[in-house]
């Protein structure tokens, strides 16, 4: 049996986690949730994670929830596999503060397409919000460009040289640009990024596994 | 000269990593900007925060923003103060996850009564996300609350006993409540929490020295 079980769904946030796991080479087990049937609010989902939201982990010590907390957990817990320099407190800062911006900022502009009636009732407002969605999405985009290119003229990844769990969350956030009405072709960094990352073996096993069959 | 320059407003989010820098004892130079004359938008701060935000952290390695990024932050540079469980990933990783709720969940349903420019653009749109805010607050609320009761049994704090950065976030969250119309007399968990924060030195002091004078 599997020391963990991982809750998902295809084209989620929760790619990002998933390729974590992938690359820790960690034990899980994988469930996918349908989202065209609303299996997140099933009964015996929220009984896992009563958000009703992917990504979940169940552990041995319980169920741990939110993509910032999932990635340095999965790092934290192998440290074999250095997807987080542990012992850096300003590179861990320079991680985390990523994490927390493409969750609060550019994962909640991203959802303001389909997810509106989580802080509007109106049909026009949402409508309202889906139009907006190209706009916010291509300034969060613009704003981790300058972040690459400000940081990481050493090397490929979010750290520069070192690739960490923030590759991981970034490519599957930056995923969604061109879904998002964004123009790419004016992002070489994010577009290197994401081939580089595409190269990556822990990326197509995700990806795979992730995929709707 | 002090080490670090800290850069906040009063009655923001910022407050959380004010009361960390004074539980920390932290070498620290106050900054207060003025969002009524909209400070955190002139050149000059751009150039430290181009997200125009705070909490924003300048130090010798560069600056730091994102509260849940600072918060780990001091807490890791002042290992001393004993602010996070540094060798426990399970319990590092249940801070993780409240921070990021807080961030990105309840800090933006809040943001939705008066900062709804961001996400549409029809004053009908904004005053349709105002309208919904005691609904998702509360909502948050009573996650915040039946999470208390799940994971504190033995103690005041989001860790039980320990006391750790995750209790001057949630106390600055939940802090908004009543403004945004929630009714918090339905929630002692929180209410006990708020008490006990407010009889700490450190966030006296902090409330002290960000209120509007």
């Amino acid at each position: 049996m599997s020391r963990w079980t991982f809750y998902t769904a295809p084209a989620t946030c929760a790619l990002a986690t998933h390729i974590a796991l992938c690359e820790a080479q960690a034990d899980y087990a994988l469930v996918r949730l349908d989202f065209t049937n609303a299996q997140q609010r099933s009964a015996d989902f929220l009984a896992i994670n009563p958000k009703g939201r992917v990504p979940a982990l169940a552990t041995p010590q319980g169920v741990l929830t939110e993509t910032p907390a999932l990635l340095s957990f999965v790092a934290r817990s192998h440290p074999q596999a250095g997807l987080l320099p542990l012992d850096d407190a300003w590179a861990l800062g320079q991680v985390d503060e990523l994490h927390s911006y493409l969750a609060s900022t550019m994962h909640v502009a991203h959802a303001h397409k389909f997810r509106g009636a989580r802080w509007a009732d109106l049909p026009e407002s949402h409508a309202d919000m889906r139009a907006k969605v190209p706009q916010t999405m291509a300034a969060c985009a613009q704003h981790l460009e300058a972040q690459l290119n400000a940081q990481c003229s050493d090397g490929p990844w979010v750290l520069g040289p070192r690739y960490s769990v923030a590759d991981a969350y970034l490519f599957t956030i930056a995923s969604w640009l061109e879904g998002d009405g964004v123009d790419t072709q004016a992002l070489p960094r994010l577009l290197a990024h994401r081939a580089q990352m595409q190269s990556r073996p822990a990326v197509q096993r995700a990806l795979a596994e992730s995929a709707v069959r």
